[in-house]
């Protein structure tokens, strides 16, 4: 016996890389196909179309088969709606659950495509009922009993990003993956523009900030881009912030002493005295608006009401008292900023990129900056479609980019 | 105007570098000495003993100097009680307060030194009084309003590690650092040797793992270690105690898979299947109770009484219920494992191992194994005496080490 | 204007990636087709066939994406014979020139295609005539005034590895890149398969290695893998050769020495010591058959005659009279060994790695180790159709590779 | 039986480590010792003096002892003149030869010291008699039958660097090794400073470089440096050469093509054209002198009479006409110009700068530039007293390092 069922891709399909992954996943599963229909683009702005019969040895098979095809963006050419299954207890998803990839995602609900809201990877995808349905994406923990949870993969729709090579426009030379070999000044004024474009269309960036970024010495710069309305949210960890708010307490000294051997003697002390200070204040803000912090990266969001989210980890000292320190409350913040950024900049920092990464649709421009090619293969790998990586050191990055951006401003 | 004061060191205080410290301060800091008494140990197992007036230009900058010469175990030659304020308000330390330093300490107190409990490094030091006084540390989010804490230098000493140079038993090796110039088998087999010696002075070994472990498929044989006894406490992440369920729940098809593109298709949704049906369980032992999980390094944790910690991160999936999500009573419930441990073994995690090192004091041996030198190196630059690190695989190095604390065993 | 040329696809066309890559170098370079003829394999053994029409504006232009499709499989439907233009000087190619891929390449001479011996990647093809013509392959330093040299595009056939998936034999695993994520001893297993398989089909092993094998600790499991037959030519640098044979040399201390520091003290000059005395016996084989080599991998070579390239850099110290000092002759020797293989294992070396893959054809099975990622990466990069990457201990690779050879022997 | 002999330390021997290091030797080494006198210096910029009596078990032991206290600073109070002997033959030294450090070293000769000439490591000291003896190293290759070479420790001295913490001039900054804590600009700025320094002293500043530096776009400021004066030599190997003409060969195109796919596809084409072009010519200066090649590094060094070397590799391809083959002779190549360097700038290039560190004395300044930090700790370990690492891009470095030269002239 066999079974067979239609699927249909279309799209910017060949170029995208999307027919040879369903192909392939067809072929790797044990399964075969015939083409029906294949309608291609001969010129790169063109779209495609093609129609497969996939057939399997049965309705199990046939059902896997389907299921990889759906997440790679084929999907049935005879679409029902999506099946609804209450979750059984608060985090806890009903057997056969669908878990979302981080591609735009509609679900089909009556007879209508729905798109899924805040689509990130790893959720479910509840549906509420209503004069006009939603769809929307819970990670495990926010799962409640009884949520009406999409499983299986009848009545799902996903599009993969197609990455037509030349789409123009700023984000066009973020196709390439780590720019090892490309020019370190283009790539940065590459990177520039793709801020300003960003900006021009009323998006907002979302810096990621890594504690390395003050240690290098690009505190200051940052710090401008962040008054000048380049960065519109910063999401970093508690040692960040101390170490930009240490700066400012322990002030012209500290200039010499970042390269003299007495820094590494004094500077455990001084943080922890930081810390102290800001507890006594009650807060970052606080500090600021008494005059105890009168410089630098937190001293510029909260002067500029860009918001911040500090969060925490187990290898914080203190922390300061802005710092969520619970992971789960902490990535419920981050999530809410990965959902509003349009252009995210990781700087310097795995834990807290991979963190934001993992909220982002697959639609959200990401520019990952580490001189650790390991960092930013990692980062890249997380599926962007709009991504850049540049293996660099930040403390040479951020004052080049400071320069190109006002350079083009002036 | 001079002002001086003697300050004395003694020990092996050239081979362990202490006399070229001090001296080496001294001249940094603008201070001038004169050596007033220098009684050299000849052979290697003898101790030395010098005393150093130390001079400086007013009494600011020679406290200053002292401070110093204090932190690398130079101690004033006519010894005060310490100095010791109440902390104005909770997380809040007294200005000028002692910032503890991970060396073996103790405080003068009424005529009496008494030694520093729980010494781990940038605390501050409380003393109780009482019949017996006590002192010991606290971090800065545990301080009470009106603690009694240390400040300024007075009355306190430190002793760092001697090192001398061959100590003899098993960690008499444990001395150079970084060993990617060892041979690697040799060096597994002398740590080895260290286990077995740690266990047989009935010490206690914790093993800190990161998720490489699990994918390099070094799971077996770790749970084999905690099995056997070699591994008494774990601490890891949400992701660790995932992967190594995952790999239970999803059975015998898993050992294929991790080796051929499958897995990697499937894999996310296993990972929150098996967090689900953890929290369906209501957690690790009892999923381990009632047959869920039937094998692996948590299971065999439940199964032989070692306490484990996950500590959660803003990265985790889920998390499991038995991670603990808030970053402060995770660093508590990792101190408190830091502080029983005689041995820790820091497996393939950067996170963990410095959130664990944070809280160690010099003296217990460390070993630290990852693939990236620059992990080694960070680790290992936070001050442990009796610390090696193997640059290495971890995928081999555990099936290594097991095999050689096996046969060592028969 | 437009201009047009029928190109043909055939073979695993899909899954290898070609079609893809083939429609995106037409629409990149701006030009446009239509797909004439599509026969689709259905199952993952059928082999695909695709006709397309090539446009573009002009003849030089068409020409110029017509070498590109050619240089990725993609061959003229109408095939002519190849250009010839001779070489107007020594060592410099006409105008025009056919670089060549590592790809099995034919040349049409006469109306028939005549593959193209030893080939590798950007070498020149001279094609001699004769009863039976030949062509073969040039590299630049070789090129002698005169030769009949390829030049465009016409005439030439070029077949990249198909890659289908699970091909089937030792080598199926090898398809996945760099494996860090698979398991460390898995990957060892089936990398011993490999060799195995390789030398039942009487193929020649080739083994590149680098110094860190000897400082690692791996020399002897090295060389039992020479001395059983596993390893048949060895490719290596002075600096390997001397370290080995220093273990020799400088004998049962040496054992203690690499475990304390006296070893660095006395390293250096041991190792003149150790060429001043084989330059005194003439040669490595010299040393040997006088008693004074008596055991280690270069011993191994010599008393099993497996032959070996010794290639000089200008690092070394020295050099052995063993080694070749100048770059070309050694590229030469080089070369002949890796057009003698059947399989590479590159093994702790970059630079002689890279040397002897610029010489393979890409069908040649190639097993790549280092501890650094970059190198892995580096090395599979260069378009091999089967090779491995593995990111793991040279240390604990070796001795667990020639466990696994010996216990599938027993 | 106890045989002693007295040493004797002096200079900064506290501040530089010495005493500690000689101290250290004796006692690992099994021996013992008394301190007979210590004068220390109480300021930093004091000189101290020390004698130690060193006793051992036996002459042979003393001796060895007293020849790691030798290799190290310490010299025997007593001193005789240096023991000579013949080299038995071409290449091969005497038994017992010294063999060199790369600290300046004194031979004992008819009761005068003589100092040695082009000191390195690794080498043999050739003692020439005359009117005015001299001493001078040779490395192995270039001993010669019948040299009179120094044997044993007599009659030797050797002067490690003293270190003293804040010595002033622009080198003051070069003494804490890697600089990946340092702030990157003011790092790069004090780089500057350093290069103007030598410059004003009437200096010569060497280039080391890989090919990376073009592939990072930093070929244009390179070029200006040489131009300007800022770069007096140059060693690179083949590769960059070839890298640095292609990119004027193949001129404003190339612009666009590192940035888009399509350079990656003709790149290797163009090299080999490149190559075969220079050959042409006959050689590099011959393609600038008759117009060829345009612009560039390499022009820039044969329009302002810049020696440069290029030394070939077993990777190369071509190679040049210009680059040097033979390892050793393009070793001999490289020691003249390590020997006339008073700074040497090693960017971006692991080979050829272990191959330039190996000829240097301890006494050149040293900057290593490298993205990865191995390298730039295996570069920083070669002993040089005045040397200073920093992990960053080579991209963003030398146009950074070109302004500030820039800035500071005008």
């Amino acid at each position: 016996m066999t079974v067979s069922r239609e699927v249909e891709l279309s799209g910017h399909i060949i170029d995208s890389g999307m027919m040879q992954t369903c192909f392939g996943i067809v072929m790797d599963m044990g399964g075969s196909f015939s083409v029906e229909e294949f309608d291609i683009g001969r010129h790169k702005e063109d779209e495609s179309y093609a129609r497969l019969l996939v057939e399997a040895d049965d309705p199990e098979h046939l059902q896997s088969i389907i299921h990889e095809l759906h997440q790679n963006g084929a999907n049935p050419a005879d679409p029902k709606d999506a099946t609804l299954e209450p979750a059984p207890a608060d985090q806890v998803v009903p057997h056969g659950f669908y878990s979302t990839t981080n591609h735009p995602t509609y679900v089909r609900y009556d007879g209508e495509w729905v798109g899924v809201e805040n689509i990130e990877m790893d959720c479910a995808v509840v549906v509420e009922d209503g004069a006009e349905p939603r769809a929307y994406t819970k990670v495990l923990n926010a799962v409640e009993e009884g949520d009406r949870i999409v499983t299986g993969d009848t009545g799902i729709k996903v599009e993969p990003p197609e990455r037509p090579r030349d789409s123009g426009g700023a984000f066009g030379f973020m196709q390439g993956g780590v720019s090892s070999e490309r020019p370190s000044e283009s790539t940065i004024e590459k990177i520039a523009n793709a801020i300003e474009e960003t900006k021009k269309e009323g998006g907002k960036v979302l810096a990621v900030c890594g504690p390395a970024l003050i240690h290098s010495g690009a505190r200051e710069e940052l710090a401008r881009l962040v008054r000048e309305g380049y960065v519109d949210m910063l999401s970093a960890g508690n040692g960040f912030a101390v170490h930009d708010i240490e700066r400012d307490l322990y002030g012209t000294s500290l200039g010499v002493d970042t390269e003299t051997l007495d820094h590494a003697r004094h500077g455990h002390k001084h943080h922890i005295y930081t810390i102290s200070e800001v507890i006594r204040e009650g807060s970052i803000p606080e500090a600021v608006e008494s005059g105890t912090i009168e410089s630098g990266v937190m001293y510029e969001c909260v002067e500029n009401d860009r918001p911040f989210v500090l969060a925490g980890s187990i290898r914080d000292d203190g922390p300061l008292p802005d710092t969520i320190t619970d992971a789960v409350e902490a990535q419920n913040a981050i999530r809410e900023q990965a959902h509003e950024a349009d252009m995210v900049l990781m700087l310097s920092t795995l834990l807290h990129s991979v963190a934001v990464g993992n909220c982002l649709p697959s639609t959200t421009r990401v520019v990952c900056v580490d001189i650790n090619p390991a960092t930013v293969t990692q980062l890249l790998d997380r599926g962007s479609a709009q991504a850049v990586g540049m293996v660099t050191d930040i403390g040479t990055f951020v004052p080049m980019l400071a320069e190109k951006l006002v350079a083009e401003e002036e």
